[in-house]
C-alpha cells in the first residue's frame, strides 16, 4: 500500500507557534503508512487579483504541493474568532485564478491549537464554510481543538500532553482512513 | 453639530475592485454631516505575531486613523465564502499586541460587493462573528449587499445602479444616526 | 443498477410553501435512477430531552426513514438567518438519545428557496455545520439556492421556472453521483 | 433609578437541564437594579407560518413579555452544534408576522451551559446572526460560555461553581450596564 503524502500547513507565521508545534507532532504521530510534509506560509506576498495569472514563485509551489498531496491537513491558529489573515491569503492565492484552483476535490482535515478554551473552533467552523466553495471534502468526526495550549505544550512549543497525543494519533488514524474511501471513489 | 469622521475599507486590492467602487460610492453619497475617508490596505505585509511589538509604519498609521475615527465602513470583497484574507490580515494587525486593540468599542456597518447574486452576504457573517471579539457596536440593519455587480459599476467600476444608490444613501443616514446614538452612550 | 431511495425534508410546514414545492419539483426532475420520497414534518412534538427514550411514534418512524435511505435532500427555508425552528426540531429528535442517531454517515444535499435573493443561503450553511457534529457527508458543489421565488413559482407553489428547472436536474444527477461513490467505498 | 426588567429565556425544556439552573443562578446574582424573570418555553408548539394570524395564547403572552422587558437574556444550550431547535422555534414565533416582530431593537445578552468544552459557543455565534435580521442589540464582552457544566453544576442543576458564579455576576453588571446605555440613546 503506497504511503499517503498529506500537505500540513500550520495556520500563523510565528516562529514558536502552538500550531506549528501540533504540525510537528501531526508528523511523529502520523500511522505508518503517512508522511506528512509541512509547507511554509512564509513568503507568501498578500493576494492581489491583478497579479493573479503571475503569481510568485511561492505560491507556484504551494499549488503545485497542493496538487500532488493525497490530503491536506489545516492546523489552524483562531486570531479575533476566525481564520488567521495569512492562513486565508494562502488559501485565497492557491484558489485562483477562476478555474485553476488547487483545492478541487482534495480530502482535508482540520485541527488547532488555542491558548484560550475552544481550540480554535471558531476559526475551524468558518474554515469548513470556505470548503464548500472549493469543493473540499472534509473529514467530519474526529475533531482536534487543543484548548489550554500554554499547559499542553512545552517552552519550544512541542506537544507534551499525552491523551492530545493519543487522540491525535487517532484523529491521524480517521483522516488516513478518510482519504483511502475518497480515493477509492475514482 | 461636528461632521463624523468615517474609516473607509475597501477589502480588496485590486486596482478596479467593484469594493473600491462602492466605497467610492459611499464617499459621494454620504450624508452632509459625515466624512469618509479610505484607508488603502496595500502595503501591509502579512501578520507575523513576533513582529507586532515592532509593527510596520503603515500599520502605526492604520491604528492612529482607525482611533481617530468616529466610526468604521467595512466594503468587503467575498473570496471563497469567506473574509478576504488581505482583510482579515490588517483587522489581525490592528487588533494586536493584546491589550491594544484600535478596534475596541467603535461603531461599524458592513457592506460589499460580488460579481454573484450574494453581495459578499457570507464574507459579512464571518466578519460580524469577528466582532463579537472585537468588541466592536455593528449596525444590524439597514444591511447591503451588492449582488451582481457586474451589472451595477460601469467599466472603471464607478456604481452606476440609481436603486442601489438610493440603499446606499439611506444606509450611511442610518449609520451617522448609529454612530451618533452610540456615541450618546458616554 | 438498483434505485437510490432519497428522503426529502422540508423544511417549512406552510401549506402552500416554496420549500415544499421545490420538493416537488425535486421528486419529478430527479434522474431515473432516483426516487425521491418526501417526509412530512407536521405532527413532530417540540423535543424534550426527558422524552427522548421515549419519542411519539412520528419520531420513531422518521429515524426509520433516515435509516432506509440512501441519502437525504434538505428543502430548507431561511428564517431569521438561520434554519427554521421547525427542522432543527426534527433534526434533533433524529440525533437522540445519544449513540443512536439517524444521522450518522448519511450522505446530504441540501437546497432551499426564498423570497429575497439569497434562497435561504444563511439557513444553508448554518445547516452544514450541523452536519459537522452529525457526520453527514454534504455534497458541497453544486450548491442551490433560489432566491426571489415569488418568480419563479406559481400561485400554487409549483415551480415553473425554467433555468431552475435545468440546475435543479444537473444539482440531483450530482447528488446521485455523489451518493453513489460515498456508498462504493464501503 | 428604576429596576431593568429582563426576560431570561433558556434554551431547553428539560427539566432538570443545566441551562434552567444557569437562568436560575443569573436569577441570585443579578445585581440589585435588575431584575430576571424567567420564561418558559413548554407549551409553545410548532410556527406554522399558515396560523402566524392567529398566535396560540402562550404566544401572544411570549411577545408581550418580550416587549415589556427592557433586554432579553438568552441561556441557550448547544444541540447539534447549533441553536436547539425548541429555541429557535419560539424565536420564529416572536418574529412574525412580518412588521410585527416582538425583537425590533431590544438589548440582548446571551450565555450558555454544555456538558462539553465549548460551553454552547456554537449555538451562541448562530445565534447571533439571527440577531443581525431581528436587529437586536447584543453585548458583545464579556461572553459566557459554561464548559464542563458536570462539574459546575449539582444533581439539581444548580450552579455551584464559585468562579463560574463570580464571572457571571461580572457578566450580568456589564449587561445591566449595556442596556442602560441603550436605552439612553433613545
Amino acid at each position: 500500500m503506497a504511503k499517503l503524502r498529506i500537505l500540513g500547513i500550520a495556520g500563523s507565521l510565528r516562529q514558536n507557534s502552538y500550531n506549528r508545534g501540533a504540525l510537528r507532532a501531526a508528523q511523529a504521530l502520523a500511522p505508518a503508512d503517512v508522511e506528512i510534509e509541512p509547507f511554509n506560509l512564509n513568503g507568501i506576498p498578500p493576494f492581489n487579483e491583478d497579479d493573479e495569472k503571475n503569481p510568485p514563485e511561492c505560491v507556484v509551489q504551494f499549488k503545485k504541493k497542493i496538487r500532488e498531496a493525497d490530503g491536506i491537513l489545516f492546523v489552524t491558529a483562531e486570531y479575533n474568532y476566525s481564520i488567521p489573515g495569512v492562513l486565508k491569503n494562502a488559501i485565497d492565492w492557491a484558489s485562483r485564478p477562476y478555474g485553476d484552483s488547487a483545492w478541487q476535490g482534495k480530502p482535508a482535515a482540520v485541527m488547532g491549537a488555542s491558548v484560550g478554551n475552544l481550540g480554535s473552533a471558531r476559526a475551524q467552523y468558518h474554515l469548513r464554510q470556505v470548503f464548500v466553495f472549493l469543493n473540499i471534502h472534509d473529514m467530519k468526526q474526529p475533531e482536534a481543538m487543543i484548548g489550554n495550549a500554554g499547559q499542553k505544550f512545552d517552552a519550544q512549543s512541542n506537544l507534551t500532553d499525552e491523551p492530545t497525543k493519543e487522540h491525535m494519533r487517532k484523529f491521524l488514524a480517521a483522516f488516513s482512513d478518510y482519504i483511502r474511501n475518497v480515493q477509492h471513489r475514482h
